[in-house]
């Protein structure tokens, strides 16, 4: 294994391929496009889903599973969703050895598989809301591979509702995406923006589209997580229907939301550095590492009965791992563990044996700074305590990065050079065409319309007519 | 939703997917061969997940994600694998809009894309052994539909663990037949035997195969968990070497082993009745379900109140359901209920109320007998007890009925006999032509040949050759 990635501002995209690859998050597969999720990266995901799960549990979701497979004619049945999806569609045509009467879509997304079933299952008012969630894996298809951002097959949750009213669909898509804004902020220590998608940025056959966007270390944008507005366009698409309290038959209103690997690809970005990996507290795989440290077998002896303990005391309140392994010294240790973004590293060598202390380096403050020593006594509450604050201080630190590359700008020519190094958030006539130059102008997008606007009016960042809404502009993965 | 199951005299087919379908377990796909996993049968299935990973993150295993495409040519690396697979296969020809280069299968199972990534991480006797397991899900083509016991895509784990010697390699291949035992007798409640497969029932590739075998109500065989050693088979086809303590390139050893949403099935059929389904309280989703009974507004304020207090004694302990539905007579309740197999429910009625007790309703004892009533005072108590004794329980009446169906026959027509209605457990000579006349005789198969054999040598149950092991013979899903 190679001991350093590529500087951040040498080359952020090759430094975040190192880091993926030397942090043991992922590697390429042999089939284009797809990954391989290597242990310590399923298990960071696994850490995501279950932040995840316990939300949707706790708003009344339920998981189930649905077919890999979906017939052709499913996905053409809504216009919209066809068009989007089709150039991306992985197809099946032989199954047991024989060709395929119709051919099969591997997923790359469920809402007619699903709107299929909801059609048997839902027949009358007291059937809804149906709330369900699932995790599974997904395929769109991708030449370029980018590492958990851009990959032909990729694990996610998707969730599907229905509902008896208009207005109690979308209060279900504010409230998922407030949900993934509650994991991003307090799990991940990610800042997102939340809001609109522009019409031209929606889910193919949805109504509208939510989004919270995050800003990478290179001042991109990341789409991580969405919330969609489906109206009845599914429910027409695959007849489903429910007799109300009046017994009379309506459509229902459908909402999906989702959230990916992807996820793991914004947590590298936003918090990683020329180490390697920094993982938030939360929802690293290990929280603390011990590394003992001696030089004659007497020492080891005597370190390693601390360390034992020390363990022990810490195993029922933190996520903890010894590393006393043969053969490496506790230099190659740190910078191991540094790479792999443990957030708190407990060194115990015999000085530390004799005053009865540890040494702790936090790894969101590399070198001297980021080092400290406490007594043995009391460890377990200072470990917790330090790992919150890691947690507030990587939340904090990536908000202040955000900030500042935000910008306001004054006109046009500010503008091309605000998102040129991070986020517009700027006033925009609602106009298509405005939209698409300045893309043309700029590379960058709409990531979203906030929810939150300041009131009152303005005048188009392009084009100088009226406008009633702000917003971000940015580029993006 | 019909109210009755066909009773298991009657149709023990019938009954089996009445159950699955109104016990809410699962349903069928618009696809051929296809599944939906409902709700309650994905709860289910997550309660499998977790008894399992647990167990294997206990012996050192984690967890990862390979991709679900399978390049053709890494199948056809292992010339018996490819045998076996290929009738299987479904297989993707299309990928975004263009005919592919080369066909990719969508995996039946992921001995070759494990093994080449195998031989890219491994490279000295110091990565090893490398012990991974994945969930997800894979796909063999059927053409009938049983659902959770016979579908073209299904949900598993597969273990795939490499070692430097074949003596570790055999090791490990019985742990983690053991932890399957385990599992399936603690979890589950149900008795297995564990054993070899013959040469015969091996898996495609392998060297010897291990499973657990459980007896289903109707007295035949469903093989429940496998675990392949795997030789060297697979390090040669994928080249998967490394260099020893002595500098020395060698092939490792690998095995494989897995469980599948067919433990679903097993649960079924081993504890179902003619009321619906039965849960074994460690693997239920919901152990205690309350139902209220009042006649009265008064009496139903104050039984809601009694309720609220049982729910909140309970809840840290059990996985506790209030179902307080307006519009559903106790009756209908009790009887979704007992369909939904919850081990234990609560009455509470206003004489209830007041005489300080509630009412508790065994599911695995139907009618009066399966009644008793119990103080409010010490409830959790009780009712943690109750379904510990109700586990116990399952378990026991579940290895009667197998002992009860397990047969020592003197002769081929008694063993005849025997395998129409149950297991026979007799001398085999190990000759495949023997093996093959037993199954076109009867129709049953070798289920295994127990790890746990009587010392000495025996006649033959088929030819009368001498034969040195028994093998347990029955009809198998």
């Amino acid at each position: 294994m190679a001991t350093k990635v590529t500087p951040r501002s040498e080359d952020y995209a090759r430094w975040y391929t190192d880091v993926v690859q030397m942090a043991d998050l992922a590697d390429y597969a042999p089939v284009k496009g797809c990954m391989v999720i290597k242990p310590h990266g399923y298990a960071l995901w696994e850490n995501i889903k279950a932040g995840l799960d316990r939300r949707f549990k706790a708003t009344g979701h339920v998981n189930a599973y649905f077919p890999l497979f979906i017939p052709m004619s499913f996905l053409e049945k809504e216009a919209e969703h066809v068009k989007g999806f089709s150039p991306e569609l992985a197809v099946v045509t032989y199954g047991g050895g024989k060709r395929l009467e119709e051919p099969l879509a591997v997923r790359p997304t469920s809402e007619t598989i699903i709107g299929h079933m909801y059609a048997k299952w839902i027949q009358s008012y007291r059937d809804l809301p149906l709330l369900i969630n699932q995790w599974c894996n997904v395929v769109r298809w991708e030449m370029r591979t980018r590492l958990f951002l851009r990959t032909t097959e990729f694990l996610w949750q998707e969730g599907h509702d229905a509902f008896a009213t208009s207005e109690e669909a979308q209060a279900n898509v504010l409230q998922m995406l407030d949900v993934y804004t509650e994991f991003a902020v307090e799990d991940a220590a990610i800042p997102v923006i939340a809001g609109r998608k522009s019409e031209n940025e929606k889910f193919a056959g949805g109504v509208t589209s939510y989004t919270i966007e995050a800003m990478m270390g290179d001042c991109k944008a990341l789409q991580s997580g969405t919330s969609h507005f489906l109206g009845q366009n599914f429910a027409r698409a695959f007849d489903i229907k429910f007799l109300d309290e009046n017994n009379e038959l309506q459509y229902v209103w459908t909402t999906s939301w989702g959230v990916s690997t992807r996820m793991v690809g914004a947590v590298v970005m936003v918090h990683g550095d020329d180490q390697g990996l920094v993982l938030p507290p939360k929802l690293a795989p290990i929280q603390v590492v011990i590394v003992p440290i001696w030089k004659s077998d007497g020492q080891r002896a005597e370190v390693l009965e601390v360390v034992t303990r020390v363990e022990a005391a810490l195993r029922d309140d933190v996520r903890v791992r010894v590393d006393d392994r043969d053969g490496y010294s506790p230099g190659w240790k740190f910078n191991e563990w540094e790479m792999r973004g443990v957030p708190l590293r407990i060194e115990i060598g015999p000085r530390d044996v004799e005053r009865e202390q540890v040494t702790l380096a936090r790894r969101d403050i590399p070198g001297r700074e980021g080092k400290s020593t406490t007594p043995l006594e009391g460890l377990t509450g200072v470990v917790r305590e330090m790992l919150a604050t890691i947690q507030a201080d990587l939340y904090r630190r990536a908000l202040d990065f955000r900030e500042a590359h935000t910008y306001d700008p004054g006109d046009y020519a500010e503008f091309q050079e605000a998102v040129s190094d991070g986020f517009a958030c700027s006033w925009w006539c609602g106009d298509a065409d405005c939209e698409a130059q300045i893309k043309e102008d700029t590379k960058a997008t709409i990531r979203c319309i906030p929810l939150e606007q300041e009131p009152g009016k303005g005048k188009c960042i392009r084009c100088g007519k009226e406008a009633s809404e702000r917003a971000v502009f940015g580029r993006a993965y």
